[in-house]
């Protein structure tokens, strides 16, 4: 357990950390309707249909992301006040406070109707919600925290800060990779994240790796890999969130769910009203009635590939060119165009953030010379399996009905080119 | 994992046993509005309060459960059909399917205004849903396995079969020993629940466990007593259960939640659509809003008791006696008796039913003599920790809100007596 | 992780706790002769036979009881020095250094011939070896260390520091329930036992547990209770100790085993030089190469009783009366009386120690008022668990070879009385 | 539970997978000499001086295998008899039973001196020892399982069994990656073995994985290339090996050591019988006290490449070599050179051997197509993890005592270059 300076409301359990000490000013924080919003907020929103013990909450991340902050602040061998330490742990427990229901399903549509993303929601409701009043009568400023919250620091000298929050081993990812693991059952986060720990140091003004803890490292950013492969871009999964947006855009005008005008009138959305509401909008009731039975889309056709150049990426992602290619395979198939969907989720595997000074992948590891001094090396060369990972994971699928199944697919490989299709059964 | 001698369709994970095989005759009855439904039911209404990871469901659960039971069924020392098996992993999978929103919360409601269990409305939609048509197609009775998925078996010569389903030491309990405590985190379920399987018999047609197994046996009714105390009685869990039923009893009329007519209407009912019909509802919303920023109803006194006789653990838990009692404190305290609620969980910690020749509270065990016959013991003489446990664990609790406590507090140990009530805060 | 104050060199990695930080002072008394000797003492000599995993040591135990020792010291709600803390850490770490080969098996020899315990040897060696400059040099009292190391602190005020390391939830056991559960895997020891140690408090100088950890001293010591049965007393793990010990008897004046006249001469016994001797000696090979083929005594009559008088139990451990036992079942079945042998494993199931004030068996527990202050409570009377486990179990079992285990099993019988003797097999 | 067609024995409990059946011919083997021996083989010698807990032996080890191997037999989706699934468990089971002392270590004094592998010691021992008439009598065929239990199927067209037992994702890797974790702590061992086994198939007559376990696949290839480095190439463990190899080679000749004439000889040698020979011999007596009180030596210099062409790596791990470099430290440093050591730790990080028709480290994968026909797919292709991890790991280290460190240091960064030396400490 970290050591708390602040005097000390209580304990919480948890399953990856056991007991998790909470101070008053947390307490105060954690009651908020933005923070306990996130009980209905799924953390991974049609893993459930796969993994049916995948029912784990944004809840229970951000106080966990939140025990890790304060485990980094506790070990890094530098002189934190108090504050910092605070200030820190409370950035992790807000950092998802602007997730949208269905967690990063629903993004695409703030961003093309709303202009936002999840973090610019995180801002808006920290600097004018509930959380505001309680975050300023707790002696914090709601402006630096929004900011520290989404990896920004307030002040450009201490951006190792913001990377503890926003970073290729920040507590956001550490947390998560351990804890949909174990709540899956899907075997791929077991990673020693206090050897990452109690090895991070600063180097130049940013958070770095020892590399004696490279192996951690490692471990980490596959177990990152693996779970995007065997979770979050899941075939079945990936189809959930298919029917799930399409259901969405059908009937967001009833549901105006684009005309909110303040953060209130956001958090009212969860898991559970947007769910409720779907059943009952005449437009999208017969999609969620298939999710009720788990009648899923299938996929017709599936391929793999990974680049290293996110431009090269952003290609397939464009939304134009789904469309075309769409139109295109409709037009070989016979099939009606609505019927068919492409899915191209995309993931830059090894993401590297808020380092001004340095490249966009790369980690800053170091080594120590005999007096202890610290000397930056330069981790593509000491790992190639980090390396081997730093590209852009890309998978095509093409979508559609049980009935067309056969003729899609057909026409996606005239498309698209041959490609392996395993039909191994699992759920 | 288990021999499945029936054609089978594939694999889903499980946290817990890792991978269990579907039949495809399982497949397409879990793949129903009734049993996909179980989604939306969490396992442990208002234990996510207290423990933040407790957002497991009763899907995955009857999954676990219907697991245990082809253990259960393929290591019996006897010869069961494969179709026997079949059968007993349906029941088990079907054994919840009646389940209310929140859990057992809603019950007491199902009995005072519409007269039926969850086990009578397991039967009911068994019989009279979607799923009634799945069951008959793939060759199975419905009424016959609405019969054993209470526990009820057809035959009065296989009641062994019933109590796989129903028993002390069931995989329904087995199976939610285990998994709660892996989702709290709360600690008290790690059971060897594979020593006590692979030991079962018949004796006399009753399912029973060799002494062999006695540590397995008490461990398991230790931690399920242990569970009830740490996590299904506790004090704020309880709390939110008491809110979310004032909330539902204020809103009833409204929600025309007691018309239903047909199993289809109380299929629509779960912890989503009733969750958000309840904060749209006018005369709940406060109390909704209040749950989401879990301001909870405070208790005031407390005080635990066992007896080892039913009868004087029902009086307790009689509406009539309590309402009665509330008077008395609202009227010694001065509080409006509205702001006071006494809760009196109650729980007979060693059930044990459906065995016809033996008394409610045995379990069968047996030892074997050098020549391998089963010799029957009792196992209250065996085991201390059974024969103590067999007690029914009562808690009276006084809740009321935050500003009267004190005086409620003192009220109520007039009333009810002295009790000491610790104060260590947890979440 | 607990927070040492003291200067500390480093890490050390553990199974059930993760990284276990080390002081300097730590890791120079660890690099003794007489500590890193415990790594070639098994912690469950036999046991291995029936667990083949069971192959861990005194040295990580006596690190686990260390960091537990420092958790302890560092949430104890009163101010303890950083030198205070240290010294506990560094008595239980020192527990067990007198132990035996074989760990428990070697002590009756002990006892008959050397008069003298496990812990007299503790202290003999902690006062006159390697250690005793170590621990000088360091800055620390080699005969006061050697006190609290048994349990027995120096000064007659802070008697809670011995009862750390020596009482029903000292460190000692906590650890090794835990751990011996994680090495066999036999699933007893998964006990909360940070619930227990973030609640403890010194209540009228005793350390105590507040009511609200109940649950937890209640696994623990169920748990204590199971491993007794399962592990440390399982038949075939006190067949092979009868075995080495018999061996030892009868080698023991070639080995010169009870002429040691200095701690050094004891520190050369361990696990490898007693076993490796024992092969070559020809009084004792016979039975060792018996072990090496797994050709253990058989068990042919099992009694197991239960008794609160420590009394009655120390009748039945007496070794004359089991000499007398064995006379009359050899008379009666005709079998030679050395091929007969009675085991009477014996366990004070709830052992409470060193403290002054109170009785035998009473653990201190309490409850706190509104105001916080500490209210004594009674353990039996809140804990019927508790309080059936207060008792002496006692296993009579009568061993024999293979042979002659029916015509002893039908001795014994006459003798002792029926019995269940239940032959479910396991290794 | 796999399901043993052969009558069975009983259970025997395993910490990693809960209860494994023994059928009564596995028994009647498991209770030889030759098979009990394993216990006193620690899986990793030296470990225990880093990781406390790994005090695992060999003999549970082999059970995991056979349990494994069991597994995979019963889920290939080929028929196997009873008897050969018998005979592929027996060959896991016989595995390691050549293993020498301290597993791995003795290992080069073998092939110098004897000239023969721990696998030609295997051979040895089930061809003519207590093994041999137990196998025979139980009616398999002694040649034969010795054959399996290295890898080398007796008739060419089953060459599957043997990739079983040796090859890239084998039983034995399989069960040791994740039993070395679990002992060790050290956490890089929690890999999904089970998804891989499920999905195995026969390929051409090789096992072959299905690309849906990919993910599990490069988990279990970077697992076992994590734990060679954090584990069995850590530092000071490879310090102990060094140390114990060097008094084996100072005793050699008093010990007799390599003066077998036969197996029964070989099978005295165990852990506990050299270990209490080199404590006793007056040539080895000083590195055993240094090592019993962890004197290490000191690595003074280290450097890790890694390198894809085995001639390279093999230069490096030349023995001559090594003298020549350590003459040119000594000369530079002016420290004797019977201080200095140069350890050069090898690993082939994808090994794969026995499959007569492919490549050394190609591992058959495959797709399937919609049909369910098997279609060959290449894994480098497919993975960029396992192309980038088929290197060979190499590590230089020059080892010296505590004082001569940096004078060692110095000259061997002048004779083998400049190379980081983290020194952040762990134990």
């Amino acid at each position: 357990m970290e050591t708390a300076k602040m005097p000390y409301w209580g304990f919480v359990k948890d399953p990856i950390y056991g007991y998790i000490r909470l101070t008053e000013v947390e307490k105060s924080i954690i009651d908020t309707l933005a923070v306990q919003r996130l009980r209905r907020i799924r953390q991974l929103a049609g893993a459930e249909y796969v993994y049916p013990a995948a029912n784990h909450t944004r809840f229970e991340h951000v106080l966990g992301a939140m025990y890790l902050a304060g485990v980094v602040a506790d070990n890094l061998p530098i002189n934190l006040s108090a504050e910092e330490k605070q200030k820190i742990r409370l950035a992790a427990l807000l950092h998802d406070v602007g997730h949208a229901p269905f967690s990063h399903l629903f993004e695409p549509m703030l961003l093309k109707f709303l202009h936002r993303s999840h973090e610019d929601m995180s801002s808006w409701i920290i600097a004018d919600s509930d959380l505001t009043d309680v975050i300023s009568a707790q002696g914090y400023d709601p402006k630096d925290l929004s900011s520290l919250a989404v990896g920004k620091p307030g002040s450009s000298d201490k951006r190792f800060l913001g990377q503890i929050i926003s970073s290729s081993f920040d507590v956001d990812k550490m947390d998560f990779v351990v804890r949909d693991s174990y709540h899956t059952g899907a075997g791929y986060g077991f990673v020693d994240v206090f050897r990452l720990i109690y090895t991070m140091d600063i180097l130049d003004g940013n958070l770095a790796v020892d590399i004696t803890a490279l192996p951690a490292l490692e471990s980490l950013i596959l177990a990152r890999f693996e779970s995007f492969r065997a979770i979050y871009f899941h075939r079945a999964c990936r189809a959930v969130q298919m029917m799930l947006l399409r259901a969405l855009e059908l009937a967001k005008d009833d549901l105006q769910i684009l005309g909110i005008e303040n953060p209130d009138q956001y958090l009212e959305w969860d898991d559970f009203s947007v769910w409720s509401k779907l059943v009952q909008n005449a437009r999208s009731t017969k999609i969620l009635r298939d999710l009720s039975q788990r009648k899923l889309l299938k996929c017709a056709y599936e391929k793999t590939f990974f680049v290293r150049d996110e431009l090269v990426s952003s290609v397939f992602t464009n939304e134009n060119v789904r469309a075309q290619l769409e139109e295109e395979i409709a037009r070989k198939s016979g099939v009606p165009v609505e019927d068919i969907g492409i899915d191209v989720p995309s993931l830059p595997s090894v993401p590297y953030h808020n380092a001004f000074a340095i490249g966009p992948i790369d980690i800053p590891v170091f080594s120590k010379s005999r007096s202890g001094a610290m000397i930056p090396e330069k981790i593509t060369e000491l790992s190639k399996v980090v390396d081997v990972l730093q590209v852009f994971m890309n998978i095509i699928r093409v979508y559609t009905s049980e009935k067309y199944r056969e003729r899609v697919g057909d026409a996606a490989t005239k498309v698209l080119g041959e490609a392996p299709l395993s039909n191994t059964l699992s759920y």
